[in-house]
């Protein structure tokens, strides 16, 4: 039997906290890539993660690279990579830079793993999702991008906070795009199955949902220089391990609608069952119109940027 | 800094397997208690499980006793002693024998751990609480019977099963008693966040809360000879560890009622805060009026076993 | 990507307890196999099991049966079914009766994953290994026996319980059979890395080794009734994991010989790297005379009873 | 039962890393600190970490701060805090300034949690620990330093990397003071127990000491700017968990010699047990000619260092 192998691109800190994750988890070796200008910095982080497997006590190869062809025959491949919108960048710009760093990465995935998995992490997800599966040319349950399960997280830990509870009995619940665009369903939320509602009063519970929808936000704003990393890095490692232990978890995913919520040939958060084959099946849910008038609203902005794609 | 001491009477199937998965997790040392004549087997269990100690990584000492000196001190008591009804036997002997048992084994927790935590897992449940919360003389937050996450867990394993989809992304909800008395509220259980009507027909979520009602007896006709003790053991584990970390997990516990729920001086199955100071708080839920005539059902339910108590 | 599955078969305390290690890790899918007269508390073990995962946190099935056509291919097949010796039961009556068992088990595993590895714990283990072995017709890497990973769980924890240090420090080294015949190599055993003989008096050390070499026999006296079954599963369970994760892990294994130590023909406990392709390689190590003796009758009484073999 | 509460003193790469290991592990509440300047960026890693809590499954609060008042009643505190050797500054610069940094820190420490254990990785460790062992006037079980458990680490990650084979079986063993003056004591450093100049050549071996001595100058020269703080960071959180579930663990640790090894009066690192008490027992070994030069080689160093203190 062989280990999975899992490459990892963009070595910046959500790369690095995600490689050094699901080396901890034994999930598979791990092959981090970054541009040939940072593969000393690349494989010294790689290094220094494997050095302390002894002591954390898991057996995971990582290895540091700026040569696509080590990442040959992966399982699954997490694109991490991409810039962050600077001062005096328009979201154009942003978007065009990213899309041309999508399809360079992609061409060098497919070249090597054919078979492979793709997670899309950067930003703006939803149409850098798209420009990997347009340019990829997999099946659509092969390229996944990640939104909702970081958003959820967001959710469940402030609802956590308020109720001075565990996380562990905190579920959330997110339709739609990323940030702003994002559509939480309290009515789908829970405190130990209790519904929200019953237990936090309408004006703290919009509070924090505005907390949600500002989260990456709240922490670009902390720390001055840069963005989250720790929290988006589990989030990719819970849906790597959904598909490696085929766990058909229910989370949700960034995925390619045909139809579904009245959506067509566009990328958008929806509840999926992630397992053993990607994205397995998409969970359509009936909405109230208001939240079906957010989803809409969502898509569009969606659809914005994808104009903007070359 | 001193590792917690967990002690565990009565050193069955659940007895042990309760004290195997509190050693795994390293939650303290662990105390077996039965009786003199099985003082030896239950030695021989401890010692079997301490040896396991190197090749699953974990630290804490597992000893065997008939002599509740060796419990001196424990933070957490776990009640599994007691016997199970047999032919012939009217389940008014079975009450009494098992509350004489409750009376004695009490004593000596409270002798030699006046400050401990007791749960019980002892049947019938709800009366074996309230006999040992009497016996005890200590406040209620430190006196817990368990019954409702084990109906839980079977009740979220059915539906997995039923959805092919994972365990982790199920939530159930139960109130009242043990077995037949138990009233599932199906419209606060959901998997991944979604209500479960909206995924199953009604037809077979009966057939689910039927089974989950009747899940003792099934696996003890399977059995043929003996009652379940995996989930069992998991569940009193999950409790504890509630407590050990002080979690303040949201968890239905069998609680003393003074006026929650409309119920007065009775042991009932309804959601808690379980954290470090044991049952922290009770938490009242609206009940449609279908629930709360099964509440009522369960509470004389147990008012009756409570009755046959001398 | 898929689950591996493992099969385990004999449902007895060992053949559970390895089977609820196995699920709890995740390694894979379980199924629990006896013979038809036990199906029934076959299956309510394994359900019970199952019902245990939304609580411990694990995906994996568990199921219960008679049949081996469930076991269709199976990644790993562990043997523990097999009789235990009775009072006035020669010891060639158990080494024939098993060997029935062994040949009809290997039949049905073989029949059905044809391309598994089999771990096999059934006593006399380095006779039944090789009964294994030949009736599979499957190449050497693939047909294992486990008892030195046991024995040296033993030897560890009793060499920390005289230290009063963590079991994760303590290093132990066996060679040749079960019991009796078990090798101890004391000078290949530390502490933190200092070898024991600097820190325990050569009195003790002797009295540790044998009781080491009596441990499943100290078991058997306190247990009354049966064997000790949680450590030999954590045994199990353990290689089971450097198979399925691919760890190549060194650790005592009974495997054949071809040569190395100057035996040949002959399954025999020795180190060997544990890895995704069962028995990868067999570590020589250079012997003092005294040890070479030891292991020589080591293995003179197996092939005692191998002569018994039909 | 209240949750342990761990302070991070250096919200840096390593201070970060460790705390969000610590959370993880559920080792305690986490307390992150660094100066006012960098408030917010401290306030973010720690809000970034603690909403990655539901995802992980971890409950740990993990809060940012400034302000030593949040840290009171920690039972742990780790001092990361310290500058790195910047171009053109002499050693005795840097000496003096973590000393500064040290006394400050030290300071604030006491004052809120007057019995808590320090564990100090600031670098020169050996004097810098000897700084606040002095500040501290905490008795010298409660005042460690960590080294010994990373340059292990280390050499434990290139043995298993040079046989391929698990970093489970690889066990290692250092003396003395930390990089260059790292005593490697190979004769008491196994791969499955077996003594690695059996396994390695002599070439290769004395290649894999020189490796471990300049291990993080290589990570230094990989990353560019900056040093390690994976390896570190499990490091400390191995130290940590050792205490607080009173494992007494074997590991290398710098502490307060007083006669022991011949040295009075100077903090070196030496094999200690390490429990609830923090260091409980030093273990002297008897050393070989070249050892004992070795290791009063590396305490000459540390006296340099002292001497420069102020």
């Amino acid at each position: 039997m062989k280990r999975k192998k899992i490459s990892v691109i963009g070595a910046g800190f959500t790369g690095a906290t995600t490689a050094f994750l699901l080396a901890q988890k034994e999930l598979g070796d791990i092959v981090l890539v970054d541009i040939p200008n940072l593969e000393n910095p690349t494989k010294g982080k790689a290094l220094d993660m494997f050095e302390s497997s002894p002591v954390l006590g898991f057996d995971a190869n990582v290895v540091g690279t700026s040569d696509y062809a080590d990442t040959k025959d992966s399982d699954i491949v997490i694109i991490t990579a991409g810039i962050a919108r600077r001062p005096g960048m328009s979201r154009d710009d942003l978007v065009q830079t990213n899309q041309k760093i999508m399809k360079s990465v992609t061409k060098e995935i497919v070249k090597y793993s054919p078979e492979c998995y793709i997670i899309v992490l950067t930003n703006p997800v939803d149409a850098m999702t798209y420009t990997v599966f347009k340019e990829s040319d997999f099946p659509k349950n092969r390229v996944i991008g990640q939104s909702g399960v970081l958003d959820t997280a967001r959710f469940r830990t402030f609802i956590a906070e308020e109720l001075n509870v565990s996380v562990k009995d905190i579920t959330g619940f997110v339709l739609g795009g990323h940030g702003d665009d994002m559509v939480p369903l309290v009515r789908y939320s829970y405190a130990g199955g209790i519904p929200l509602e019953k237990l936090i009063s309408r004006d703290r519970l919009e509070a924090i949902i505005e907390r949600t929808r500002k989260g990456g936000g709240e922490i670009v704003n902390l720390l001055g220089n840069g963005s989250a990393y720790y929290a988006p890095a589990a989030s990719l490692v819970e849906m790597v391990e959904a598909i490696v232990k085929d766990q058909r978890r229910i989370l949700p995913a960034i995925t390619y609608l045909e139809g579904e919520y009245g959506f067509h040939g566009i990328y958008l958060g929806v509840p999926v069952i992630l397992g053993g084959g990607g994205v397995e099946k998409i969970i359509e849910l009936e909405l109230l119109e208001e939240e079906k008038q957010a989803l809409e609203k969502s898509a569009q902005s969606v659809r914005k940027v994808m104009d903007v794609l070359v």
